[in-house]
């Protein structure tokens, strides 16, 4: 006999009924579905990945919409399955939905969601904190202290860098990269070094008016350039952080020949995805070079790391957690439930998918409409207008 | 038989003899001794604090002047010892001199320096490290992540908040205080509320200057204001941040009774004196409310910390790093050094001890002057025109 599966239910006599995969950060995403006649289901099994079978048995005979995980591998048997129990909505708790058959999901006339437009402050102050840490050498620090090891002030104890006055290089100044850059920028007094395939003129405006704002205080400015090769920002780049999109064009854009080129003491951030660094190559540099340092959120075969990486005291790794602030998860929870609950409504899809703040103000109703939907053009939804 | 004492010695035939009691970072300071005719004796003893009699047998017979540190009991058996061998000047690489009985030093006309000016960035950026390193749990996470607990993204998985639209709260707004508000307030858009006995009048410009500024570009702006008491930012803080001077009224000044008017989910950041914080009370608050964090690099009973503070996972501890970044190092090492040569020659004293970048030009000689000498006045030394 197969175990039961642990549910916790909201609402039991609601008329539509909508199923989460996990438990999700906050409460507001539940008295939305609640509000809007929704019973809604959470799967609390003590499972870090469902596996499809588990997610067949959560969808049962009767589901109008689900919302799911980035982990979980929703592909044709998952939509066929949500399609032969009435559903018409799936979202991703996530920005990204590679674990998504867009294309099984079209054949079955199912929306899929997912929740651009709240990570980027959260994912740009994750590779900040990462930066200050491996610059400061907090971490081991921290384990030398906790270790019982300090007996008393050196001069060379754990002697990091100071980052006013070296140069941040940012490789893709999209969202994030921007974000992230001005934080380093206005925040340390760093000088900026950008590499991106376009211009980024908002950034190299911010920079600019930065500058001028530190001279008319009777500060020294800071200096910034876009480059016209990666490599330049590999070269002259004191912490280099890399937030590009990950393709072939960018697979493996840190190896062995590029750790080559940045300086020995240089720091690098990865916030992005994991196969961005030959994370082999990554793990002999580090050992090559003690006082090159990394933070890094991302692994090329998370969960796990490549051999070594663990033990390097010159590196910092964290469990992907760059969008793990309570404002975003629970944003990216209540984003999530309303692409669902749009759809079930049969609400037009919003506009602009980056311009969320209306779903999040918890002063007020959500607008009626599905935050966003990825599917919206091939499955002909309508548009909402702003 | 006494064990012999590990010393590297450099230019042996220099006319001054200048003993240091620990290697210190950097060169610059080497040569600069050197190039004045002196000869520099490094103790290289691996021996994290030095006794009198281990000083007592460095300094010998003949020694011009000796560079210590904080961590050594300099009184009158020293400066007898170093008055005898024809010594003239003492100088910690350190701003403060509590290990230093000035007193005795007058007594036997010795001069005593400390290196003040070239600590503040580099004690704010650890300050401003240790916040979001405790705002986004960088510590407990790196933590999971090697021990291999991670078995795939979770919505739960060590989600910390986010900093911006938060509110800072700096107690104490000297140099340091001042500088990490405006790290917290221009890096990360929070707002700020600060607790200080004088008005900071050049941090209250610079933050409403760049309220103006975000303003200017279109973006929401910040907001600070001054507080009439301390218990205003205790309970209206995100992030306190301790830089107030140690005396009796500071001392203790976080207590149970000032932990339980902060936020549940508040971080204490503290890079002042060890007690200023009622360090058992602390750890009884933290093994209560899980979600309060804090960072320290400082303890009441340093090098130790009180019991149960080593096992907390919501406190990050590092071993007094405040002022360990290569470039304040290096410069600690560069002003002790001239603050022992400049007495050996005669020079006068700097002017003023906070502004002595003309010391850290590695492009030119050093002004002729004792950078910093704190009983200078005693003693009635010349003072230096800027």
């Amino acid at each position: 006999m197969a175990k039961p599966v642990s549910i916790d239910v909201w609402n039991p006599n609601g008329k539509y009924r909508v199923v989460s995969t996990k438990p999700m950060p906050g409460t507001r995403w539940i008295n939305l579905l609640v509000e809007q006649d929704c019973r809604v289901e959470i799967c609390t099994q003590k499972k870090t990945i469902l596996s499809v079978d588990d997610i067949i048995a959560l969808i049962g005979d009767k589901c109008d919409g689900v919302i799911g995980q980035l982990t979980e591998d929703w592909g044709e048997t998952l939509f066929s399955a949500l399609s032969r129990a009435g559903g018409k909505a799936f979202s991703n708790m996530a920005v990204g939905y590679n674990n998504v058959d867009v294309n099984a999901a079209n054949k079955y006339g199912v929306a899929v969601g997912n929740t651009p437009g709240v990570l980027t402050e959260t994912t740009a102050e994750l590779a900040a904190s990462l930066s200050l840490a491996a610059s400061r050498r907090v971490v081991e620090a921290d384990e030398f202290m906790r270790a019982g090891l300090y007996d008393g002030w050196l001069p060379h104890l754990f002697v990091g860098n100071l980052l006013k006055g070296q140069t941040v290089g940012v490789i893709g100044a999209g969202r994030i990269g921007s974000a992230y850059a001005r934080m380093m920028v206005e925040g340390f007094k760093m000088n900026l070094i950008y590499y991106d395939l376009y211009q980024s003129t908002r950034l190299e405006k911010f920079v600019t008016a930065y500058g001028q704002f530190l001279k008319a205080n009777g500060e020294q400015p800071v200096s910034w350039k876009r480059a016209s090769t990666m490599d330049e920002v590999l070269r002259e780049a004191d912490v280099i952080s890399l937030h590009p999109i990950l393709d072939k064009t960018t697979y493996h854009l840190v190896n062995k020949q590029t750790l080559s080129m940045m300086k020995k003491e240089a720091i690098l951030i990865n916030c992005s995805r994991g196969p961005v660094i030959d994370e082999v190559a990554l793990v002999e540099h580090l050992k090559e070079n003690p006082m090159f340092r990394a933070g890094l959120d991302v692994f090329e075969d998370e969960p796990y790391m490549k051999p070594g990486l663990a033990d390097m005291k010159n590196a910092i790794v964290v469990p992907h957690i760059a969008s793990a602030s309570k404002w975003t998860r629970e944003g990216m929870a209540t984003l999530a439930a309303l692409n669902v609950l749009g759809k079930i409504k049969g609400y037009p899809v919003w506009s602009d998918p980056n311009r969320i703040e209306p779903f999040l103000n918890e002063n007020a109703p959500p607008p009626a409409a599905c935050p966003s939907i990825v599917n919206a053009k091939t499955l002909g939804l309508p548009v909402s207008k702003l």
